[in-house]
């Protein structure tokens, strides 16, 4: 049975050390009085306890029992309730939430590592928690006082729950044809109907109450996405004191049988002329989803670092332990029958792989995490407005990159095991299996890479990747580890994007035909970039713990020397341009 | 409900106008009296029918049932047994096997194509017909004439079916350190003692007998890999007259529970003084294994092929079939909701690698069994011996590159789905699960490419390589398309080749530290050349079929211009040496 262990130095390494963390939030009055290095560490190890020692336990036997969809009704695995139980009850739905309304308002820097890990402890146990996180994300910034005194402080407790309703059988991607409408009500209520799918946690026996977000359309809506609403739709009503009336006419009509994170409740949903309230103004649905897009999407992004290291500490474990064949360089000991696999060359580059992706990831996400932060609790203005610039340009990086290393990092993982790695008892191969959702929801990561280059970079005039360079290269300025490869691939970065620029001015498929391999060549140079802050940081302090943070320049080498060469092939890719893409003309696929 | 359809044209293309087969076997006296042209493409139209109609409708049901084990007895899903006993009536089995015990007698060339539809349309179901090749393959170079007279019959006619049992519980890469055990008996049997795991088709109820092939050790074996000796042990002994008798000591002592295959049954197998007979010479066992490996590894590395052959055949349906978003160039038409997802970049791209990896990969698989075919049939030694050459400095390269690529395939088909790829019913998800296996079972794909970079380039003095550029360059000299990218991709191979034969000279880990990058790189470029190999013939050929060799032009100039620059990372991450792989001592991990 594979177990887990939060990384604690290393996430303190990052909060603290690299990204110092305190000193900003000593230095914003919204986050002072709150929280501080040791209340974070704090929150981090108590975090650690609770997704190791009750969260984790449950990954598999989850995994195994799935969920139960009966008279209409989901039940999940055993052990669930128990443990969402304790869960609740120690605040973590809460923990970036709004103190207003019950929430514990710690920051997202410090959000995302506790993220971290209760992916790496199990996918389908955290997706709960996380959809109704980002539920309150979205009722918070959108919805009336009163619905937010109503509900907010109920699902920050965890005694309900949220979901997010947007797919629909025919539209995904496309959000501007949904069919799902809501007819207004002379008391100011809606009557929502619609068919809606994919929904995790649509149903679910964790929680007295559920509150779903259904985008719909009024009857007087404009066509396409600018005639979309978002609507509050409790699966029980609830009274003005705040107490449960009838059940809404919502319903689960059955949950999907999917490759992975099998315990998560998948559902159909029907609403059914179910009584709703409208949150954000009418038709202004999508624009209220997305401004709460960027914390939800690096939050599923995490998935795939979680994912990864979860994957990473067994592989390390099971190297150390199995003795296969003898070291190139002659057996280490006569004593065995064979040396363990960690001396395998091969083997290494797997490990250093999911290591130096792993921890690049994490790096990137603590640093769009402090972006977050910043955005929200800055004083100055322009502060605010850098900081929110680099959010939306990074957001989609961080989504589909740490998603696509996970699934990559996972897959070495279990490439690690060999033949056992295939064996459902060692937990390799759920953990692929349970990653590879992370680059499909909550926009494809095709849909990332659209978004990065056509709206962050292309629409944008380059102006926020300048930012983000010009940050890179003030940080060079002091000439830290690594900083002349992280400048050169900068530098073919910015070369790429100009020419992408130029083409896309002539030719409307440049965009769609650079975007993934674009995001790739951006996700290598961030995470060079993070290679070199660790490093720079690591090599101040190598000698109060030498081992650690030897390791992190011995990773922070690998990683220049093995991985940031694949930016070569990507550019040399994106430049072939558009047209080797139009020669096959539909019907000969 | 996915369907599978052989792509006959396709295979016609490569087999017959690529490689011109039937000019070949005309001019080999074995193969001249039992194939030509037209038996070749009835056997593919017969393959293409039992396969599409008969094995691929039990593909989703097996996996949804997987296999049953109870009383020490496998029992395969709902369907399997009737499908065996038409499948094995129709002589697939020994399709390429020893006429004069009852095979078919067919080229490889022509059999790689059956099995690519085989594993297309249902991997479980056509690894009891693989490993019973396999141990066919095994019996007929090694055993004695009373061995085979008395097996190969049942085993080419599918009566019984065969198997591999090679992995220990801690012998797995490193079969020198197998424990099982054979013992003498005066008679010249042996009585064979272990257990052997991972073993497909171990038990199974589609055949009355099985024969297994088992690695173990005489009492006086010498340690290590040169102490190994092959025993033939039937779960059913057999009378001189071919009768079955008394079930021997042999059992299954469980089942695994897989990622996928999961209609393959993989067996715990116990042998407790089971009666057996020698294979080949004492202590000369593994070389017998490795003897057959090269047809053994092509077959498995063409699951690889095949799975990316059928996600793409769904992936490719659903673009042309799913509305979503319109064209970045403005709206097809307005009388749908949105366009068809075929006209996006990124789609296409997707589907356009699939197709240039799949085929590429099946124009190779073709190519290294013609190798194989001249290796065994040729009438001049120098000529079998070149080929020799060539299939055993190929075959790792085919069989990591197909299967690493094929998950890459099946990954990209799961992709164009969004949330449906990740949803049971639509079968794409099946596939990733499926595939997987291939890069791992017979020889780790880090296995392969370290027989490749060790044994086949560098203590090979990189001669087989100069044969197989020679090869190449004396075909660029008719100028074929894309013969420039081509020739500088292969100069790069052949530097990086000698640069590494160099490190190797003063760096035990040099080898192991390059090899994985290697045999992509190679891959790569073997790739480029198949796909410079079809596009010469298509160039010649394309006012008599327009569309279709038009289709593998443009296929041809994607490959070349967004798939063949990966060579570059490549190289630069294989010339940054086995240094950053030893920086961290193994207790840091």
């Amino acid at each position: 049975m594979p177990e887990f262990n939060a990384p604690l130095r290393d996430m303190r390494f990052v909060l603290h050390e690299v990204f110092q963390g305190p000193a900003l939030w000593a230095r914003l009055p919204a986050l002072a009085a709150s929280v501080d290095a040791d209340t974070a560490d704090a929150i981090l190890e108590e975090a650690a306890k609770i997704t190791g020692q009750l969260i984790a336990p449950l990954n598999r036997s989850g995994d195994e029992e799935g969920v139960h969809f009966a008279q209409g009704r989901v039940t999940t695995a055993q052990g669930f309730v128990q443990a969402w139980q304790t869960y609740r009850e120690g605040g973590w739905v809460g923990l970036a939430g709004n103190p207003e309304y019950g929430g514990l308002g710690m920051p997202k820097m410090l959000a995302v590592q506790f993220e971290e890990m209760l992916y790496a402890a199990n996918c389908s146990f955290s997706l709960y928690s996380a959809l109704s996180a980002g539920c309150c994300l979205a009722i918070d910034a959108h919805a009336s006082d009163a619905l937010k005194a109503t509900y907010l402080p109920a699902l920050y407790s965890g005694q309900w729950a949220g979901t997010m309703c947007l797919t629909e059988p025919h539209a995904g991607t496309d959000l501007g044809i949904i069919r799902s409408k809501a007819e207004p009500k002379a008391d100011g209520s809606y009557r929502v109907s619609g068919t809606k799918i994919f929904i995790t946690g649509g149903d679910q026996d964790l929680t007295e109450n559920i509150v779903h977000l259904v985008l719909a359309k009024l009857p007087d809506a404009p066509a396409g996405p600018k005639g979309i609403s978002l609507f509050l739709v409790p699966k029980r009503l609830v009274g003005e004191d705040g107490s449960l009336g009838e059940t809404n006419a919502v319903s689960c009509g059955s949950i999907e049988h999917k490759m992975g994170i099998k315990a998560s409740a998948t559902c159909v949903m029907n609403f059914d002329g179910a009584v709703g309230y409208l949150v954000g103004e009418p038709n202004r649905g999508l624009a209220a989803m997305f401004t709460m897009m960027n914390y939800e999407r690096l939050s599923i992004g995490i998935q795939g670092i979680g994912c990864a290291e979860a994957s990473y500490q067994n592989a390390a474990r099971y190297a150390r332990d199995r003795l296969q064949s003898r070291a190139a360089t002659g057996p280490l000991g006569s004593d065995k029958v064979a040396d363990p696999i960690i001396v395998h060359a091969d083997v290494r580059r797997m490990l250093l792989s999911m290591r130096a992706l792993t921890e690049g990831g994490r790096a990137f996400a603590t640093y769009v995490g402090l972006q977050l932060d910043i955005a929200k609790y800055a004083e100055q203005p322009e502060e605010r407005e850098a900081a929110q610039r680099l959010v939306a340009l990074l957001t989609p990086v961080a989504k589909a990159f740490f998603t696509d290393m996970g699934l990559e990092s996972c897959v070495l993982g279990q490439q690690v095991f060999g033949g056992h790695g295939y064996i459902r008892e060692w937990g390799q191969e759920q953990l692929v299996r349970d990653v590879r959702i992370a680059q499909i929801y909550e926009g494809t990561n095709g849909i990332q890479a659209l978004d990065l280059l056509g709206r962050k970079v292309v629409a944008d005039g380059g102006q926020s990747l300048a930012l983000f360079a010009n940050e890179i290269r003030s940080f060079c300025e002091t000439r830290p580890p690594l900083c002349e490869p992280l400048l050169h691939a900068l530098a073919q970065l910015e070369s790429v994007s100009q020419w992408v620029r130029e083409q896309a001015t002539g030719d409307a498929n440049a965009v769609g035909a650079a975007s993934v391999e674009y995001l790739h060549l951006f996700g290598y140079v961030a995470y060079a970039y993070m290679w070199s802050r660790m490093a720079a940081t690591a090599r101040e302090r190598r000698e109060q713990e030498p081992a650690f943070y030897e390791a992190k320049l011995a990773t922070a080498t690998f990683y220049v020397e093995r991985l940031l060469p694949r930016v070569l092939s990507l550019q040399a890719s994106i430049r072939a341009g558009s047209a080797p893409l139009y020669q096959l003309p539909a019907e000969l696929f």
